[in-house]
C-alpha cells in the first residue's frame, strides 16, 4: 500500500529535488506533460532577454562573431552528446526533428546505394514514416518505406535495406527497444542504424556510441525542455562523417560559407549537415534547457525516473482499479521510458476532466492517456495528487459531460 | 550638390519618420546592413517576454490551441502575403530559406517530370545554387543545376528547363530583375518559375500574383526584421496547390497531423508545405517585425528606398570622387534594390574602418562594399552621415592597417 506518506519519505532523499527550483512551473498545475513540452526553465528567460535586447538588439551583425552565434549549433550538439552517448563533434542542433530525418534517411540511403528499403516500425512516430515516405518519393522507382509489427523488426532485416530508422521510446506506450540488440542485427544485416530519440533524450540512458549507432535524430522541446517548437538535434558517428552526405546543402553546411564560392563543396565533419541561418532565439532557449542536463547527474535522473513510472503504475492501480484502465507501458522498468501510458475508451474525456483539475496529461489515439515523469522537476507527491485527481475524476464520472467528450485539436 | 541640409529637409517630410521609434537602434550606430539582419523592433522584445513567461511557462501545452501556437504559420503567412503580392493561403512562415527551396524546388521538378534542368544565374546567392545542387544529387541521373550568366537566363529557357529558380535582387549589386519579364518567360517556355525574395521581401515592391510566379522563398531576418536566423517563408500560388507535392513531408503538413495515420495525406492548400513544429520563438519574433509592413505604406517604403539609394549613390560620388569607388549598383533606380554597392580592391578593409567609426555596412567577396538603406528607420541625415565618414577613411587612409585589412568570418 503506497501512501501520501510513502512518496513525501522519497521527495524528501531526492537528490534532484533542487532543480525543480530552476523552472517556473504554474501555481496549481501538475504537469505530466513534460514528454510533449516541457516547461520554462527560469534561465531561460533571462538569456532570451539577454540575447534579445544586448545581442540582437544592441550589436547586432557584429553578434555572428562577438557572441558566438554562429558557432551555437555544434556548441548546443556538444552539451547535448554526453546526454545520448555521442562524442563532441558527433552532434548538431538545428533545423526539426522532421528534417533532420530527411537528411540522415537520404545520407544513410546514399551509403547503401544497392539497397532501396527503409524499414521502420508500423507504430513508429507518424512524422518519422511519413519523412521516409517523401524521400522515397525523389529517390524514385524501386525505393520503399517497409513498416512492420514491433516483434518483427529484427527478422525484417534483410539485405534489401538500407537503413533501419526506429523511434526508441515509443511515444504512446514508452517502450523503449533494446538499442544495443537492434542496432547489431542492423550491422549483421549490413544496413545503418538510425535512431529517433525525441522520447528518450534527457528522459533515459542512451548510449548511441556504446551501441555503434549510425545516425540519430531528437527533439529539443519535450524533455530537454528547449521551448516550443525549439530546434532538434541529429547525430553522425565520426566515423561516418567523412562519408555521409545529405542532400539539404545549404550554405552553413558548406566548407567556406563566407567564400561564396559557386558550387557545393561539404564541410568537415557534422557542420556538413547544418542548411540553413541558425535559429538563434531556439537555439539559445534550447541551451538552456540542455544545460540543466549536464548539471544533473544522469544515474540520478534514470533512478527517479523508473521509481516515479513504477509508483504511478502502482497508484493507478490501487486507487483505481475497478475503473477499466488497462497498463499499456512495459511492467518492465527497463523496457519502459519514463511515461506511464493507460489504455481506457474513454481516455480522451478522461484527460480532459483531470486537465481541467490541473493535471496535465495527454491523450494520443485511439485510447491512450499518457502520464509523463520527469524527474528534474517533479516530485513523488505530485504522483500521489495526480493519482488521488484521477480516482475522483473516475468515482465520480467527471469525465462524462458533453465538454470533455467532444475532440478539440490536441497535441 | 548634396549638402546636410537637403537630407534633413527630407527627414522632416518622411511620411515613415515615425517608425524609427519603434525601433531599438543603439545609440551612435548607423546601421546600414538590416539586409543581412534587421534590428530589433521594441514591441518584439515585451512579445518575446510576453511569450516566454506566459504563453510557454503558464499555460504550457494548452498554448498550441489557446495562443493561437499552431496556427502561426499561416498567420505570419497571410501577413507577409500582401508585402509581396500574394493572396491569403499563399504563403506559410516555417523553416530557413534553404530548406523551403528544397521543397520547393522538388515541387517545381515533380511537376515537369520530363524536364530535369533546373536553371539559375551563376550570380545567384550560393545556398540556392547549393540546395539546387542537393535536390539534384537525390533526383538521380539526368537532372541538373545549369547556372548561366544573368544577360542569358531568357535565351536558356529551353524545353529541358522544369524551373527557372532566381533571386529577385542580386545580394551583392542590388540589382532587380523583371520579375513580370522573366516569369514569362519562363512559362512561355513550359517551365516553373521560382524567385527568391530574400532581398526584395520588405524593401521592394513585389507583386508575385501580378507577374504569375509559381513558387517564392523569403528570408525572415533581413528587411523584415524577423531576429537572428528569423523563420523563412514559402508562397505556392493557388492554382498550383492542389498538384505540387513536396518531400519534406512531415506531420505538420498532413491533413490531419493529430490522427496519426499510418502513411502521409498531404493537407489541403498551402499546410502541405510545412514539416516540423513550428519554431515559436522565432515566429512570433517575426510576426512582429512582419506587422510593422502591414501598418507602413508600401508607395512610402519604396519611394523612400529609391531617394535614399539615390541619395547615397550621390553622396559618395560627391564626397568620395577620387577614391577608386565603382558602383556596382544599377544606376537606373527602377533595376535597383534598397540596397547601394561599390567595388573597391580595399572594400573589405574599409568596411572595417567604416564599421570602428559606428557605420555598419558590409562587404561581399571579392570586393563590394554593401551599404542597404531600410527605410523604415533610417534617416536621410544618417546616409550624410556615413559619406562623411567613408570620406574620412579615404582620406585618412584609415582602412590601411593590419587590424582592418586581417579578414576574420564575416556574415
Amino acid at each position: 500500500m503506497i501512501t501520501s506518506e510513502t512518496l513525501s519519505a522519497l521527495d524528501r532523499e531526492d537528490p534532484l529535488a533542487a532543480f525543480r527550483e530552476e523552472f517556473d512551473l504554474p501555481e496549481g498545475t501538475i504537469y505530466l506533460d513534460g514528454n510533449s513540452l516541457g516547461p520554462l526553465p527560469r534561465r531561460t528567460l533571462a538569456r532570451l532577454i539577454d540575447v534579445t535586447r544586448e545581442e540582437w538588439g544592441q550589436s547586432l551583425i557584429k553578434s555572428w562573431n562577438d557572441y558566438g552565434w554562429m558557432a551555437l549549433p555544434q556548441r548546443i550538439g556538444d552539451k547535448i552528446a554526453p546526454v545520448i552517448g555521442a562524442a563532441p563533434g558527433e552532434v548538431i542542433a538545428a533545423d526539426s526533428t522532421s528534417v533532420n530525418l530527411f537528411k540522415l534517411l537520404a545520407a544513410a540511403c546514399a551509403l547503401r546505394p544497392g539497397r532501396k528499403v527503409i524499414l521502420t516500425e508500423q507504430g513508429n512516430f507518424p512524422t518519422d514514416i511519413y519523412i521516409a515516405e517523401g524521400l522515397v518519393s525523389v529517390l524514385g522507382p524501386g525505393y520503399e518505406v517497409r513498416a512492420v509489427a514491433k516483434e518483427d523488426i529484427v527478422q525484417s532485416i534483410t539485405d534489401e535495406i538500407a537503413v533501419v530508422a526506429l523511434t526508441h521510446v515509443d511515444y504512446r506506450t514508452g517502450e523503449m527497444l533494446d538499442m544495443t540488440a537492434v542496432t547489431a542485427a542492423a550491422h549483421a544485416a549490413g544496413a545503418l542504424m538510425l535512431w529517433d530519440l525525441s522520447h528518450s533524450a534527457g528522459a533515459v540512458p542512451v548510449d548511441l556510441n556504446g551501441a555503434g549507432a549510425d545516425f540519430a535524430v531528437g527533439c529539443g522541446y519535450k524533455y530537454l525542455n528547449g521551448g516550443p517548437g525549439a530546434p532538434a538535434f541529429l547525430f553522425v558517428a565520426a566515423d561516418l562523417q567523412a562519408d555521409a552526405r545529405q542532400p539539404l546543402s545549404g550554405w552553413m553546411g558548406h566548407a567556406s560559407p563566407f567564400d561564396f564560392e559557386a558550387s557545393y563543396r561539404p564541410a568537415d565533419g557534422i557542420a556538413h549537415h547544418l542548411a540553413g541561418t541558425p535559429a538563434i532565439l531556439g537555439l539559445v532557449a534550447l541551451e538552456e534547457g540542455v544545460d540543466l542536463f549536464n548539471e544533473a547527474d544522469a544515474a540520478d535522473i534514470r533512478h527517479k525516473s523508473t521509481l516515479m513510472t513504477e509508483c504511478f503504475i502502482a497508484l493507478v492501480e490501487q486507487e483505481c482499479p475497478d475503473h477499466g484502465f488497462t497498463l499499456a507501458s512495459p511492467r518492465d522498468a527497463a523496457q519502459r521510458g519514463s511515461q506511464v501510458c493507460f489504455r481506457h475508451d474513454q481516455g480522451y474525456a478522461i484527460i480532459q476532466a483531470l486537465i481541467a483539475r490541473g493535471v496535465v496529461g495527454d491523450f494520443r489515439s485511439p485510447d491512450i492517456l499518457r502520464f509523463g515523469c520527469a524527474p528534474l522537476y517533479l516530485r513523488y507527491q505530485d504522483l500521489w495528487n495526480a493519482a488521488v485527481h484521477l480516482r475522483r475524476v473516475m468515482d465520480t464520472a467527471a469525465w462524462d459531460t458533453p465538454e470533455f467528450k467532444t475532440k478539440a485539436a490536441v497535441t
